[in-house]
């Protein structure tokens, strides 16, 4: 079995954004050797996503005015309790959940094995500091 | 490690539906020969899931309208930005992310490792063209 | 490679609860004897979540309010179909399509591998009943 084990740091400037992951991981899965396996993409923080779809950036807006819409924003203590304890991302975790942690792609004949439009993007929900993106590969 | 891939392609009469993909992903436990391992069966599109619920006809229908409650269906360019590029799925990117892309089940003993109720579902949120889903096992 | 696989049984008191399975898993990951690999963790049970996210209660709490919000509790068969069997739980499989049914979760030097505030939570959306855990390791 060959494994490849590599954090991806990362700073989003905004509160919000989405991040193209798509290319490093298809560059670690070359570096990793890896014919035929499967990789493992996740958050290692509890306030983003990493998610698989479109590359298209009005989805991107809709997206981010669901969520919104889903789960506000409000730094006030009223609406939400995880901000009593001086936090304001509350909704950060809630929308968190809806896009998901992590993502797991088969590799096949040593490349992330995709349909045409699925892209692997991180989803940054609570910015402006540093944050990790953990890639995992297994197969030989 | 032994290790099986296989794409099942479908077509899906109706725009959203609920598919069974249980049956045939069982057939390619027995077929891959893995004995103890992992199973990942995602869609290869980005307005279609897989996911594991119940095999109960009503609550298909309570997933479908719990859905379009959340994300309404909405071809005019006015309430989604994406619908803008000439598309008009823009909910069925949003609807996906609830249900989710991808299922990974266990293999243990030769079968699929899943509680009593546990049944394996396509979910077409933008039919009437021809779609895959990929089925990777890994294992021994 | 090396596999573990171990079913996690309980029974939670309430009808809603989240229950940490954190210790629990680091643990079977030393029993396990793998170093670099894969941990799946998933409910074997579709009317509740396995999840990773923040140990804080007052987050717990707006997570089971914002869930109400989006997918209520309703046992009368009026609002759900599935309510019509004879169930009265069609609001439990909504909410764990939110929150989701499994995580996988990266092994590395033979520990968990995951960020400062990751956490692995069991949510019970239908309780008062004896329910199950899957956790299967792979690796080597």
């Amino acid at each position: 079995m060959k494994t490849l084990t590599r954090e991806i740091w990362m700073e989003v400037p905004q509160r919000r954004a989405i991040v193209s992951l798509h290319e490093q991981i298809e560059r670690l899965v070359v570096e990793s050797g890896v014919r035929d396996g499967l990789v493992l993409v996740n958050a290692m923080h509890i306030t983003a996503s990493v998610f698989i779809n479109d590359n298209e950036s009005g989805l991107h807006h809709d997206y981010d005015a669901w969520l919104e819409q889903l789960a506000p924003f409000d730094a006030s203590p009223s609406r939400y309790r995880h901000n009593r304890t001086g936090e304001d991302n509350a909704d950060a975790h809630l929308k968190r959940q809806v896009m998901g942690r992590e993502v797991v792609v088969a590799i096949t004949d040593g490349k992330l094995h995709l349909g045409t439009w699925e892209h692997i993007f991180y989803y940054e929900f609570d910015g402006r500091r540093r944050k990790r993106v953990l890639v995992k590969i297994i197969g030989e």
